[in-house]
């Protein structure tokens, strides 16, 4: 890490470095603590949104519904790790989530995933839609000390 | 994700595949919400051991600590991505956790790390050591509805 000229990026590079991941990490607070799930996504602008497949059956399905909504503050992060270390990055979006079943924020959400996963379009997820509204792009990658 | 017939897995298939990765998230809670961070990391049994590469120069690497000292209780996870679903898979283990910055436990932190890493054989981590101590290993891989 140097300390003059630093490595971190730009918003811009942020958020294009995250659409090209497939898969991120979402995090979300309970009283009891973190709690931590990959997601797949889609990006629109600063909204980052996310879906549950299915009705929901299992209270572990659920955890992140209801933290968020104790809670809406929400990490997301994508990291790219490879055994040569100058080649690490990570990029992280914070900010504010919003649960939806229904709707047209929710139905363009799944669009927009169905428009990235193939998965989605055989099969149009059925659970709610969680949107985060991106009020932090941080993005760190390897530079030398 | 199949009703009868849970995809959850045993402790041991848990730890053995979060072992097999080179990189894990570790998510952290602050009063503003959660702090999420890509760490490198070595199992001992039910502890979990990851490193402050150098002696923090910046706030934001400073984050998970400070959480940390507010708020002990830490969610760490490993996941697989893979554009075939099938092959999705992820491992959580929430715990506990320390901050050591000398001391046996340390020390043998930091060898077990440069075990795992040649970086850290070459480069000795020279900041604190983050223990986590697992209470519960949670994993899921992708079951057929």
């Amino acid at each position: 890490m140097t300390a003059a000229g630093s490595p971190r990026m730009a918003t811009e590079e942020c958020r294009r470095l995250m659409e090209g991941e497939r898969v991120a990490r979402m995090a979300t607070c309970a009283a009891s603590g973190p709690h931590l799930v990959p997601i797949v996504f889609a990006i629109d602008g600063d909204r980052i949104v996310s879906a549950v497949d299915h009705k929901p059956k299992r209270t572990t399905r659920l955890k992140r519904i209801s933290n968020i909504l104790a809670n809406p503050a929400v990490s997301l992060l994508a990291d790219h790790y490879s055994e040569e270390w100058d080649r690490l990055w990570w990029v992280r979006a914070d900010g504010i989530a919003t649960i939806s079943e229904a709707g047209a924020s929710y139905h363009r959400a799944l669009d927009a995933l169905a428009d990235r996963y193939q998965q989605y379009r055989h099969h149009r997820p059925e659970g709610p839609v969680i949107e985060v509204a991106v009020e932090r792009w941080t993005g760190w990658r390897f530079s030398p000390e």
